[in-house]
């Protein structure tokens, strides 16, 4: 058995959790109490599950200082960031019970029978239920909004589905702390609806275990795509809902690099440097006009990112891998890595960088994210050769536009770029993803399948799945399909109904 | 070059078109032209989409007989049945162009900035946009509502895309036909919105297009299976929704078998020789309960079948397949064909069969889809049997209950069977799916990919993908996330508010 080891990545001391990783049987036993949850989080229908995601909100910010300081000895990330982050993580389980109480999750649709011109049609009722037990695979930049109390454990619990969690291996104190504290919370009402498993080989069987119905992965392009091939391989296949990485490119308009290099120079070093660079919607491709506005905007923003000091990577691991990517981008033909420091950083730290290329075209390596805080500057001589750069930027979750009021430059680079994403930014910065009904974290691959998102009210529905009842005894429809008032928005006989009404 | 030929399955007479299946030039103009059109049905806008749809409608209505003809000389399924398909088909059109008007479907969101307990929002609005070009593989079973005009076809004109169809080669010339109606019909407008190529080479080369976004496939296991593999190793995957097969179990209760034996036997037999047994809603697997009432139930269908007189297969392959697939199913063990013919069905004709299944375990090939007039019986002696012989069932589109009022008989079974299924009917055979907002056709691997339909109001849904747009001028915006009144329903600020208050 291999023991489980907590790492320090400010110190580098590793310690033993004083466990093993999951075997077969404890992944087994964890995969039937998700299933046994799911049972019993059905049975305490909507309002009953908004409680319970309250509950767990409570019960995380009463353990706050206990977890943060876990998760900092784990990762470094400081106490400033991580309580933001445990605020988060309590607010999406309490927005998601919002979700719940307002009901319109659920698509419920009444359709009576009646005639059509393609004959009578008898009477369908449809609306939503949960797809079975979910596997999370979480993410090792949040060890909490993403991890075992974050949005897909919480987005799978709104739907009634029980959960198994792969802790993520660079913060596996945290996993455990904050699993027992959900299981505290819940084992009086529905049981053990989240389990955290640790381990590699319990992340391989975890995809492949015959009752688990949808799988969630943030991370890495390489371990999500094998991932989605296990989920792909199985004999019953099932949705894989991967974040695998994003450039996340901005684009500053020749007007705009004109009235305000300056500051958006300091804006995007603190959005390029902002966690370490250890976010999913760092700015990591930045198209900036040539000539002399944009030269100091790139100066400033080299002369900024020098500036920071660097920080301890998630991982020395991360560390590693951020300085062979900062090598392997400098490598590349057309490419120069403008930067200030001199000395080589402390071991398992990272400094800010910046690598600023010119060239007609973007070579492919360039647009590919470099974990850590970097990011390339793409340096365009006019609209058509903007978009034919922005034309190599892979599917990505962000687009940031810095234009100026009633700008029009640029207009084919523009639509390019808004072309391949899932959140188009007007002068902001795309770190920080708020947790929103009209939220969308996800964009062509590799940000995700395109069509769900992972944050806000409809990351829900990846763990749902349509039924439809026809000429069903009303004792045999769920609640929300009956006829007569109910409590949520519906569509009877193709008119939306809103409750009350 | 391969000639694309047309086969009477009546006659066995096979007839050259005139005209080479498509190379690879032919399937880049075509994948080219739905970009273009794309771009145009956007442009259109949702009312100009709906009109779109509805001229395609009349289109196709107004060459219904020579539609028909050509339908009926490839497929043998007479000119009542196909009469009433293209009926479908059109209404199908003209569905969704209420469905585009209504305006739910893009399911608009607007969050303006505020505070929150995790900080300040900013302002975020949300509604889905079309995926790109769409990859449409059209079914052997239904010429017109699941091939070139079918509910693909429809639901991703309405979502603004572009579409390239693969014509099944049971049926080209039909194909043809109605894709130079559509192309006619569409051309002024949008330009080329439909294309359809030919042979297997261009079925490969479409899912692997860079440009195609999604992929639709209605057809056997193997074939969707296969090309799902290649949509996820496409450098950058794309969504598959496949369709593979269902055996759409069908559960009689005992109370329902003493009850009515006669008359679920002809309701039975009517809905598993419809259409040559040629229905993805074929129920292929029936649970009935052991004893005379049982007995009873099973001699009256297995008369019935036998009463039917056969039928041309949709080609010469599907009845070698089919008289293969009774041959095997007879051979499991436990199983025995229930048939009173003794004459050979005439060459490329199916004649319907049962079979009848008596054991403790389901064997697995028993609940295998066999495609064409088969069912088999499985009889159980008491609900946990019925429950255990229903845990082999696979994911299917649907399941079929028949009860007495009141009946709370084999409440296992019941429960065990509709939690595989994505619609639930009470006391109605499974034949037959409306086209309607509340439809769902649909349910886990094999049927789908759970999480979609192919039928229905939100089968749109695959062919969009959601988009957020932070802090962005109205003019950047889609009108329909303007502030102001709006003519569709949103959600502003949490609150779903209906057009015109």
């Amino acid at each position: 058995m291999t023991s489980v080891i907590s790492t320090d990545p400010a110190t580098g001391l590793a310690r033993p959790l004083g466990f093993d990783e999951t075997d077969a049987a404890g992944l087994a036993d964890a995969v039937a109490a998700a299933e046994r949850a799911g049972e019993r989080l059905v049975s305490l229908g909507r309002f009953g599950r908004a409680a319970l995601l309250e509950t767990i909100a409570d019960a995380l910010e009463a353990r706050r200082d206990e977890i943060v300081g876990a998760a900092d000895s784990e990762t470094a990330l400081g106490p400033v960031r991580l309580n933001g982050e445990l605020t988060r993580t309590a607010y999406q389980l309490r927005f998601f019970a919002e979700v719940l109480r307002e009901g319109s999750y659920l698509e419920a649709v009444i359709d009576h029978a009646g005639d059509t011109p393609m004959g009578p049609r008898p009477d369908l009722r449809r609306m939503l239920v949960p797809i079975g037990p979910v596997a999370v695979y979480a993410a090792s930049n949040f060890p909490l909004a993403f991890s075992v109390p974050g949005g897909d454990t919480a987005a799978a619990l709104a739907a009634g589905c029980g959960v198994v969690v792969k802790a993520h291996p660079a913060h596996p104190a945290t996993s455990a702390l904050v699993g027992s504290t959900i299981a505290d919370a819940t084992e009086p009402l529905v049981g053990r609806a989240v389990s955290v498993v640790f381990g590699y080989e319990a992340g391989i069987g975890l995809v492949e275990a015959p009752a688990i119905r949808a799988a969630s992965f943030t991370g890495s392009p390489g371990g999500g795509r094998a991932l989605a091939e296990l989920a792909a391989a199985r004999p019953e296949p099932i949705p894989f809902y991967g974040e695998l990485g994003s450039i996340n490119p901005v684009l500053v308009s020749p007007a705009a690099a004109a009235a305000r290099a300056s500051s958006l120079a300091a804006g995007l070093a603190g959005s390029i440097a902002l966690g370490g660079g250890q976010f999913c919607t760092k700015p990591g491709l930045a198209f900036v006009p040539a000539g002399p506005d944009g030269d100091e905007l790139v100066a400033e923003l080299a002369a900024q990112l020098t500036s920071v000091v660097p920080k301890p990577a998630l991982t020395t691991g991360m560390a590693a891998a951020y300085a062979s990517g900062l090598e392997s981008l400098g490598a590349v033909s057309g490419a120069r890595v403008l930067s200030g420091r001199t000395d080589a950083p402390a071991p398992g730290t990272t400094a800010p960088s910046l690598v600023e290329f010119e060239g007609d075209d973007l070579p492919p390596r360039l647009a590919e994210e470099c974990f850590g805080p970097v990011a390339v500057v793409a340096r365009y001589r006019d609209d058509e050769h903007a978009a034919r750069l922005v034309g190599s930027v892979p599917g990505s979750l962000t687009a940031s536009l810095f234009l100026e009021p009633g700008d029009s430059g640029v207009p084919a680079a523009r639509a390019a770029i808004s072309a391949r994403v899932g959140r188009i930014l007007y002068d902001q910065y795309p770190t920080g993803v708020a947790v929103a009904w009209a939220q969308n974290h996800g964009g062509p691959w590799p940000s995700t399948d395109s069509v769900h998102t992972s944050v806000g009210a409809t990351s829900i529905r990846r763990y749902l799945r349509p039924v439809a009842w026809q000429n069903a005894p009303a004792s045999e429809l769920p609640a929300e399909l009956r006829d007569g008032p109910v409590d949520l928005p519906r569509r009877v006989d193709g008119v939306l109904v809103l409750p009350g009404s």
